[in-house]
């Protein structure tokens, strides 16, 4: 099906070059793909807004049971894309098909885990609904009759990612719970993937009119220009904000929103360096193992993984385990990131890393193109690290760092000097663990998800996951983008008295 | 025992006049008090924070069992200050000792009521936890085993209130709250009511010590100078802030807030004109009770409760219910309002909105001494009142304003253009409230809490309670500051995965 490089507002598909346009572009290729895609005007984003506010009117007196039923047609007429959608995300990101077909369940699992919680409670999110029974006898004044449950917040705006074409994009974690919570969705799609924005925001219209829901119920935006994000996140209309990025647009859309009138919640996932810590017998003991292990996590989708492992902290004297990670990583084929944006800043953070006196490259993978990205393993001492502030940025990419530590003393040092994360990942035998406790109560004060000898990448879809961590892995450490619990985002309490 | 005037920090009362002073003031008697209060200086403060951040690392490994022991005491020692507390309060407020008595009671049972939850639920904070069981055999990869908990934020910075010495103020519900999560609470008390501060802390010192909790973990500090209200709230250290007060000063913590490099929440309780609603068969056939509700709830505490009546909707032509009303308020005795500028303000307000032409005085208590405020209330009908958008403003004290609306239809215009608010109520016959689904489907999107034919003042400590709403009635929606559920501003989920 051809694909219109239009937005959807208020369902229908709108925009057209007047106001600037910008084509896809293939990473594989290192070329723009031919479909332009149009930026919507300011007046039209207006419009969306308008529209959202207005469906939020009918969609919030949606039941639950209304809810999920159109949260299964999304997901339903996602799988219905078929290959079209699998092939369109792949010219667009390069991203192997068949983690694109992992990223799609995963995304149509989302969607069905909130229909199925919302039909498991039909009364309330999550069963959290509260009642205390009146008491007319009680002194020196009666009791009343209080329930506590959820209303949705009001229109929702929502940021794709770049990574994650799917599960953090136009269908993905923010929009699945805001709808599940009863708001409405503008989706402003990341132009990394705008046919894929495209073909999702169909599937959503599709929903849309099988369930007889209100039209303005989602929109989809395109559009290279700055200034609409900024436009979308200041509107009075719009009640909360969910963001997937890096760390500089978030703080800029951090600016605009603190200077709303009305404060909202702004759900920013920001990025992680996801240190693993390698206790010494499993160091020794597992060495080939946990290389592996840690490489493979690395590697995965060339290092594009929100919870891509990027510090290793290890014991000082490994040798064995260090040679295995060589090995590893000099292996690894090159391959494109996302977009020549992401590669150019990988090379210049790459070159920049491999320049510093105290750093070593311990292991670094051929170059098959020069626009390709290769795998790179760092490794410097505890004392160096602690020294360079520096080292503990993220490097978005196949990139990682080894610290040596050479004490358990350091090791405790170098986890209390660490910036919130989205994860981290403690790995030790039972010898290593039985005397890991300090470590592991630090180190939880650090993370949304504390592991034990498995790897972040991988998130798990369910009610226990927590996705998002202490700043600046995210914005708002209350609250998770995946998992059940994200609906919380989206909703207030509110108690009803009689 | 004689007051010190200085501040608590780490265990130790310190404070000397270097730094600037300021007088308690006796609203009854219109003049200062002899007690003196000791500013405290910047660097003593930072002496507090560092001290909370120190704490923060013993008290969050305490068991809930540990806390409970330690929030029951702290109400043990509340109560241990015996009249002594109540007239220092009497003395600082005028608030009348019965009063006093009642608030007293309610914030022990809200300590008491986070002892509870705690005892229940010795895992996780209101029995919360989430537990996923792993599944080695789950295809295309195994199901990890996941559990979701939460944890404590970190040292939160407390602003008491004026109107609630005890229930928003020192030791009230967002030090309870905190205390309960696991954080340590930097108190900036309210220089409405030092001395009362200054007992609390006293209670909570000597609930630290027969505990054996550290010393950092509250700290109470004394000060009338406005940088140190900033200094708190932008340090690194504070993870959240509670805050209750004006929209005013609100508005500039939060600037300070929004300039910090990490997000933190900001919890502010900003005022509510609380609208009631009376329905028109409730307003002809009770109108006499009706009318004395009303005013009774507006009289109580002179006018100074956060869930004031400050809005009366009734229909056009009720004579008999007006009357009532004038009745009751030309009787009501005129008294001292928290201080001298909030007397101001409530005079300025009365006289500005006494020379509106369209808004007509309705009754108007007689006022005794020159420096009290008396009760006024006003009236206008609904299309004056949707022109003149400053008769949406909170009058603080002993005033409201009713509204005559004709028809149904300008029932739900005046509903739909109210801003955010901590309550309304709705009061009608069942007749009434039989036809009354889209008003309720409307006002429950206005407000943190909807009530039935009751007054919104008592507010009930419990689990399904919420107090908050929204925006401007609270800055953070998705909160309560009142009952068990409030102890989730000071938490935040965490997955354990293995």
């Amino acid at each position: 099906m051809t694909l219109t490089g239009q937005s959807l507002v208020a369902g229908q598909w709108i925009g057209d070059s007047a106001n600037g346009e910008f084509n896809a572009f293939s990473p594989a290729r290192n070329e723009p793909l031919s479909t332009r895609f149009f930026n919507l005007s300011a007046a039209e984003l207006d419009g969306a807004i308008a529209a959202a506010q207005s469906a939020f009117y009918e969609y919030r007196k949606t039941s639950f049971a209304q809810r999920a039923d159109f949260l299964t047609c999304i997901a339903d007429h996602i799988l219905a894309l078929g290959d079209e959608l699998l092939e369109q995300t792949h010219q667009e990101t390069n991203l192997p098909m068949m983690r694109l077909q992992g990223e799609r369940m995963r995304t149509v699992n989302q969607l069905k885990a909130f229909a199925s919680a919302l039909r498991e409670n039909p009364e309330s999110p999550l069963g959290l609904k509260v009642v205390d029974e009146a008491d007319a006898a009680r002194a020196p004044l009666p009791k009343p009759h209080t329930e506590l449950n959820y209303l949705p917040l009001g229109p929702v705006a929502v940021f794709g990612a770049s990574n994650f074409p799917y599960a953090f994009s136009t269908l993905g974690g923010d929009t699945a719970a805001a709808l599940a919570a009863g708001c409405p969705v503008i989706v402003k799609n990341h132009t990394a993937h705008p046919g894929t924005g495209e073909l999702m925001a169909r599937a959503a219209l599709a929903a849309i009119k099988e369930c007889a829901m209100p039209l303005g119920v989602f929109a989809m935006v395109q559009s290279k220009a700055y200034d609409m994000s900024h436009q979308l996140v200041a509107a009075p209309e719009i009640k909360a904000v969910g963001f997937t990025g890096s760390f500089n647009v978030a703080s800029k859309l951090q600016a605009t929103i603190a200077k709303r009138e009305e404060p909202i919640p702004f759900y920013g996932e920001l990025g992680s360096i996801n240190p693993q810590v390698i206790l010494p017998n499993k160091a020794i003991e597992q060495s080939k193992e946990i290389a592996q292990s840690l490489c493979q996590s690395m590697l995965m989708g060339n290092g594009q993984f929100c919870t891509s492992p990027g510090l290793w902290l290890v014991p000082t004297g490994c040798d064995e385990l260090e040679a295995h990670i060589t090995a590893c990583i000099d292996d690894a084929p090159s391959d494109t990131l996302l977009t020549p944006g992401i590669v150019n800043t990988f090379k210049h953070q790459i070159a920049a890393r491999s320049q510093l006196d105290k750093v070593s490259v311990l292991g670094a993978g051929k170059l098959a193109k020069a626009f390709h990205a290769n795998a790179h393993v760092f490794a410097c001492n505890g004392d160096d690290y602690l020294a360079t502030p520096a080292l503990q940025e993220e490097v978005f990419g196949p990139a990682a760092l080894v610290v040596r530590y050479d004490s358990e003393q350091q090791l405790m040092t170098l986890v209390n000097q660490l910036q919130g994360q989205l994860t981290a990942s403690v790995h030790g035998t039972d010898a290593d663990l039985n005397k890991a406790d300090s470590l592991i109560e630090a180190l939880q004060y650090k993370v949304g998800r504390l592991i034990k000898n498995q790897m972040p990448t991988g998130v798990e879809v369910c009610g226990s996951m927590n996705h998002g961590g202490p700043f600046p892995s995210s914005t708002d450490v209350r609250s998770t983008s995946v998992g059940t619990n994200a609906i919380l985002r989206f909703m207030r309490p509110i108690c009803y008295q009689a």
